[in-house]
């Protein structure tokens, strides 16, 4: 899969903070809103941006682990129930998208169960039914790990074509927080403790599994290909997994190549962003962060990427609800450098 | 001025977190959305709560002691010169809002100039062309006081009878920092300094006499009134001022009055916020934090409040611009809550 994102120009940059700073109020007063708003300028090679409707590709997935292993307050058949609920318009991610002017696509990746009926803004692009137990092998194949990456990458071309300006990627698969703990331990140098957190609610014995087999996870794929954050990113994932991490890169990575942002949610997701951005790293010139979840690994994966969460509202879902909640202030930030008025323009006195 | 607001009943939020608490989501994990989404309910009296379009109120008017003392990086007559900015749509908060569905009201309560000619969405209800220099003098008579809270309320009023079903009030008043210093270190009992920050971006020697100023203001209006805390919030407000200040005040308590979600904004807003609850303390229930700005003083107001920020993207601008950024995420919160699957219904496993 060949992938071409263009870096983005600092000319473009210059020229939105130029304009910035000519508004009327003091410079630099909106604080963050105006970092959005000249990046997402860059993006759009102009200084008047516009975002109009976005798209949310939630990709869901199993994970060997979670039946294995038991790291995970739930049970792991939720994956496929909660796909089930998307697609009839119940759980959260539904609700925000519809306030947020944001089409919900649902990608299976690699759930395990019967097929799902057909059903609106489902795409059925099943790799494999879940991942091995990587505690033990391999969460997949490197075929694999590359067909969860393009299936991710063809669904957000199918919303791109569909109309999106502005892309978010979700998750949805019972154990990812371990999969995306040992994906962000290898990327990052980190012990798997520290980026080890409570997921959706693990507490006492149950937590100790998941960090010990994080830990398991790393000891194996590190003897099978040296150190883990030298190694090529694709076969660090294949070996770490999940199926919709993978994806989530591939959205990513079809975002950042259409030229449109490109929004991360929490700790799954933003594994998958540090994935695209190892593949390409001019990815990085696209990616927003939605929100900081309480994952404690969250916010190392945000340092490491050099992004600042628009929101910090204590969210540790998941589904992209977390990026899709930040597209109205992308939207405000870009609206903000398109429409203002200039000191000049307004008739205002300068300080 | 009589003001009835019925104080919200604990049982609507227990219903709501109820709700919550049965829908397909880990519990809590949603985060301070959730809180969002219980305190909208309770004051909707529903379990089903729904935000429509929005409103802001942006209250401009002038401070004497920014003509007299020099506290501001900006001239004085950038009040009026903005007013009329807001009235062409060139302001940062005319892009915010029309991103936001909000409308904007521009509501002079006291700004120096010729009046302004006959424009959609402004209220001419100015109660004296800025106030009187707080470092010396009295900023109002409190007759004047009462007017300023009585005009913002009425625009308000205005507002919700056109429709709005979320309200947010905005600032515009060269000076209304140091205002909003005096007030809220006289309301919280704390020393000038605490509390007097840059504004919008005074340095070295016009910091210095800001800072004296609120200090001059401080001890005037102590050896009038006696303990600031303790004084009747309305005297208080009539010391130091300003116009705009009670304005907003105003807004909150009329839109409390009609049970309606009520959106501080920055450091002078939130001043205005702190004269309502003096004068309503139930308003508090109906209050939320649209942002935490970068004035020291508005964490300090807002952490009295009870209130944590929506958004914390170090603004400092004013107009309503954070308040009005929040109402989607408030929005959004409702639409969770009014919208999303029970466990039972989506027929999902729980943990």
């Amino acid at each position: 899969m060949k992938v071409h994102v263009a870096p983005v120009e600092k000319a473009y940059l210059d020229a939105a903070w130029r304009r910035l700073d000519r508004f009327t109020k003091p410079p630099r007063s909106l604080g963050k809103l105006e970092e959005l708003a000249a990046r997402i300028a860059a993006i759009q090679r102009t200084d008047r941006p516009r975002l109009g409707p976005g798209a949310v590709v939630v990709a869901a997935a199993d994970h060997g682990v979670a039946w294995e292993e038991g790291v995970s307050a739930y049970p792991p058949e939720v994956t496929y129930q909660m796909v089930l609920n998307f697609l009839a318009g119940g759980a959260a991610i539904n609700q925000i998208a519809a306030e947020a002017d944001a089409r919900v696509y649902v990608l299976d990746v690699g759930v395990r169960g019967p097929d799902f009926p057909k059903a609106e803004g489902l795409i059925q692009a099943r790799v494999r039914p879940g991942t091995g137990n990587l505690a033990k092998a391999p969460a997949m194949r490197l075929e694999e790990a590359e067909a969860a990456l393009k299936a991710g990458y063809e669904a957000a071309k199918w919303a791109l074509r569909e109309g999106a300006t502005l892309l978010a990627a979700g998750d949805m698969g019972i154990g990812n927080t371990t999969a995306a703990a040992a994906l962000t331990a290898a990327f990052l140098g980190l012990p798997a403790r520290e980026v080890t957190g409570r997921g959706t609610g693990v507490e006492g014995e149950a937590y100790a599994r998941k960090v010990r087999a994080v830990e398991a996870a790393l000891r194996r794929a590190e003897e099978k290909l040296g150190h883990l954050d030298r190694a090529p990113a694709l076969a660090v994932a294949a070996e770490l997994g999940g199926l919709e991490l993978l994806a989530a890169a591939g959205v990513f990575l079809a975002g950042a190549e259409a030229g449109v942002p490109v929004v991360a949610d929490g700790f799954p997701v933003t594994a998958g962003a540090l994935v695209a951005v190892r593949l390409v790293p001019e990815v990085r010139d696209y990616l927003f962060a939605g929100h900081r979840s309480v994952e404690p690994g969250h916010a190392r994966q945000l340092e490491s990427l050099g992004l600042f969460p628009v929101l910090d509202l204590g969210l540790r879902l998941g589904e992209g609800t977390g990026a899709v909640l930040a597209f109205p202030v992308l939207r405000a930030a870009a609206r903000v450098l398109a429409g203002m008025a200039t000191f000049e323009e307004a008739g205002v006195s300068e300080g």
